[in-house]
């Protein structure tokens, strides 16, 4: 169970960063979605290494081989397996971490853990997983634009630069405008010209991103444990580098009074307007109880600043002894442009595997 | 699924606040524990209601009964059910909100999502279904303390009052020692005094429940989808009135760079002494790739301000026209006093499954 | 997870023989199905000792009381949980079982397993605790009357004594028309006579029982490891004193040949007919493929003779000492007559979760 | 969740006979363990085709790939994926199932289900899928080595030919002395003989395969639900072609007073030897109330006659229309020989994921 992720539209993830590839196998996906190897690869490329001279310049192609589940490009209801074989190895370039534990990694957690880590390129630790994630999410999204579900993810911080505040939903083009995937110009600028500095130094910086999700018709989520708000929060904590996840006001609502921070309910014939009933305000992001309210739905994730640097580091080796490290390999000094991508995967995951959890309980007996 | 959590360690809980009562069954138990119904009890008389001045007057003994599972003071493995009977109902209180939708709280979108639901207090979505989390919580706590694991929650914030930053842990006593649950005595008379205020004035505030755990050895977690951080995550943000989750250095942490953000491995012989491998700093919060590291586990939540407010509030009712609502009924003004014994009971069970899970992977078949 | 069973639709049971009670939590069940206690109470008098002589003279009641999740007698969508107190307790007589292993009984197993058992009428072991399943089975079957699904369980054959073969779909009436639950009449009483024959001898018998459904579409059921008949042949084999289990054709099945074996297709429009696609024969019992054909399911169950007989036996006592047991307290001499309700509560329990299952994923994103 | 198989020790399986390959994902697997490629090789090729003149002439090497999860041949925790890419595909020679449904095969069933289906020699339906479960299953079989465990599948009976009843526990050797594997030289010979002629006469023949297994301490299994048997008993009723399981005395017994079933427990230092705690017979088949009592385990399978014979059948066409067919493709006459590694995997499999879950329940938490 520790790589699979959803309850009916669900993933099983596998792969290592040095082995002979990464790849996903989704379970339960609907049947007769028209889909394409085409359309998985165009997500796959947004996450891609070396699309721009800011992110890791190893050198991946990742193209996605379908293996099964899809019968004359329409899914059939069985499981859709996907490969991605890893191209660009250098194990060699890795020979060091096996002695030695890289600070902030996860190499002493899987030392203690299994007993035994593959250590080239951080094995199943390293960000390379979650191509099965994007690959996944690419249906995801799919079925969920059949039902005019429309997701944002993008970048509003970088260390300490960040766009204004804004409600605005951003289009795909002014996402992906710039190289660091934040949809305002002038701050994407900044935020690009820093990454940039900190890579000329050997260090990292993180930031954050924000989520937006539009057209998710109340009713998705459950009253208790599994809140959408709840599994968005752990989708988006398990994914590598990140610390942080609020929804709607979160850390800054906690300010407010109640009365300065409920939504007033309006109904849809306020102002002599004809449409649904909708909130006033919306610091609930979207989700009531644990359950969609029909409003966009919004969120922030904190990643921390790449672990990988390029700087002379005090550590450990695996016989406990201490020793100094210093980065080697081709990493990301700032890992959110990618991560974009692997955000709107994972709420698009979500979102799928509650529909259908929702379409089940409510919708197979109706009385 | 949608009312349980857990893998191996596995509760489910039920009830609703004005219905026969709530409770929660425990599955996979371990056999042998010694445990009786006051252990349990002492637990759920920390999240009792009119335990203080400063939390909601309802009157519940919220005596627990243990239906099963334990036989002559000990669990045999099998489910234990436990069952708390309501005892102070006055569903006549709720009787508006049989037709209005309280602003910011669960009515809407449970309305939406099952075409029916329980108003008297809001029924399923009312926090009274914590009360099965927290006597399942103790039994967890007491499988934790025979390997001396130690969990404090603690309340860092209320409104923008807040206890100094410290990275001490809190004896229970100094937790236990005021009303608010804030181990900061200074700060804790400070947010006592503002929570009447706000009470008196009928409107509400929320803040910020800091948890830390000491005693976890490494390797609790997944690599992947079951991150430790992942299901504290998940288990923070399926607690009623929650918008915010942060592990170690969380969004503070983004505006370091990760020469300064990252942890040194320290030789447990480092500085003449012999101890265990440590780190020097942990912003890492003692989860690295999504397991525990051996260092302190903390971590942060935000509480927004009690939806329910003595205010006069814009909504609309079921029939879609707009209306006013005030709140009645008895309620906090602020959750977070009585919410400490739920983000202890939460993150004792996370640690119990997990502990479970590894033992069952790496501690069964033996290499 | 080990006492909860279905994946959408999912009941957890709990309880012991002679503890304070029985009980059931249902997961998922749909909102706004009608229900009352006494629907529910009409299958567990189906169950019940003390219904007829030749069963259990134990006087319960089993009287449930619904504490959850039905709101104006209605379902919410919220978890049901259910309870029977246990009444007409004799720990005492079963004293001698706390130092002796019943042969052919889980006294040993469950003490391997746990280091600890409530030995007081077998404790989790008893088949009270099948009650739990029994209610959740009572709304399993209402949801299926709804789409016009009919569950029909009775037994075929006691000891060496069977009905005629026949693929007459019994009505209820003619099953419950004796004190055996065989709707053919004259076997029933060549049953009964048995029965009480072995009882007073102080032995046991067992047989089959045979559970056949019409109604039931094609399309239920999975392609793989969740096939309708495997998911059937767990739930029978769950049940207490079940030894083996055959759908269609079964065992007899495999000394035909493939071309008599075979269950050819008909147009619905064959022989000047407007019906359905149909099979002319039906050895595949309702299942191809591990998924419903549209076809009438049926299958058998075999339950060995009951354990407890008041006969003297030999077997070892905690100590491993060898030891003599004579069987006390109050038990079936057969206990097929109050399996039927059980056996029908299984299957409408599989296929309402099966139901749910293909709606999420074939009804939920449609193209 | 359809195509998962186990809850700790828990695979995946995809792929379809026409398409790129098939395979398996294992979740859970314990760290440390040696493997390597050959080893699940050798069993992949005792369920290969081609293998004798018994079983199908379709030319597969089955030659496996392992993806991931395995680094300097120990297993490290982490999922691993294996593939096995499909080379013999004759699709023309399937022409005509994309009209025509099959008699008694999947094709109608999974078009009233998915709406679509790869007709392709069965797509998802076709036995290749099996190949997975028994890649996965030779790695739970060195699992349970590991703990002398020892697993036997053998052919008892084809149609009507039986080998002698018998409680031997045959060798490995015995086994795999003839193409059928049956362990009984004479009634070897008569099968192979008699499947010969059905092939010629382009028909089939099913039969019953029996599964032993010494080895198995007490204490697996659970309760309630997941009982051994019950486990096992999906586990068969998963195969394609099953239709009926039994344990122990299995329908046989019910013929029984349970005077007559009942296993004696007799002391280990009985008849003045010094052994373990035993049964005096076997009749229970080595599971009691659900979890294994340290005795042997054995169990039967009933497998029908191959749907797919060489002679004209009455069927429907998708367009409902009345049609013949006759069947091609190459197919087994009898799949009994090439189940009996099957039917061991899948053993394999449930017994490692229950002594994971007994060690997670009972051995990380100890009193």
């Amino acid at each position: 169970m520790p790589n699979r992720f959803g309850k009916l539209f669900s993933i099983s993830t596998w792969g290592e960063s040095h082995g002979a590839g990464v790849g996903v196998v989704i379970d339960g996906c609907p049947p007769l979605l028209p889909i394409t190897a085409e359309e998985i690869q165009a997500e796959l490329d947004r996450r891609r290494p070396g699309q721009s001279d800011i992110v890791t310049p190893r050198k991946e192609a990742d193209a996605v081989e379908i293996l099964s589940g899809v019968f004359e490009e329409k899914t059939t209801g069985a499981p859709i397996a996907m490969l991605v074989r890893n191209a660009d190895q250098r194990p060699e370039a890795y020979d060091e971490m096996r002695e030695k534990f890289r600070p902030s990694h996860a190499d002493y957690a899987y030392q203690a853990k299994f007993g035994i880590r593959d250590h080239r390129g951080g094995g199943r630790s390293s960000a390379r997983e979650t191509i099965g994630r994007v690959a996944a999410g690419a249906i995801a999204k799919k079925l969920l634009a059949s039902k005019s579900v429309e997701i944002r993810a993008f970048v509003t911080r970088v260390q300490d630069i960040a766009m204004p505040a804004s409600d605005h939903f951003p289009s795909l083009a002014e996402i992906e405008a710039n190289a660091v995937r934040c949809p305002h110009a002038a701050t994407a600028a900044a935020m690009i010209e820093r990454i940039k500095e900190v890579r000329a130094a050997g260090d990292s910086v993180g930031g954050v991103i924000q989520c937006r999700v539009r057209g998710v018709p109340a009713g998705l989520g459950e009253p208790v444990f599994d809140r959408l708000e709840a599994d968005l929060a752990k989708a988006m904590l398990s994914l590598p580098a990140t610390k942080g996840f609020e929804i709607g006001s979160g850390f800054a609502g906690t300010l407010l009074k109640g009365s300065g921070h409920n939504d007033a309910w309006l109904a849809g014939n306020a102002d002599g307007r004809k449409e649904k009933t909708r909130t006033a305000t919306n610091r609930s992001g979207g989700v009531q109880g644990g359950i969609s309210n029909g409003q966009e739905i919004y969120f922030n994730v904190a990643f921390k600043p790449t672990a990988t640097i390029m700087l002379p580091q005090q550590t450990v080796d695996i016989h406990g002894a201490q020793t100094e490290l210093t980065g080697r390999g081709r990493h990301d000094a700032c890992v959110l442009p990618r991560a974009v991508p692997i955000v709107e995967a994972m709420t698009a995951l979500v979102l799928v595997d509650h529909w259908m959890r929702q379409n089940a309980q409510s919708g197979t007996f109706v009385f």
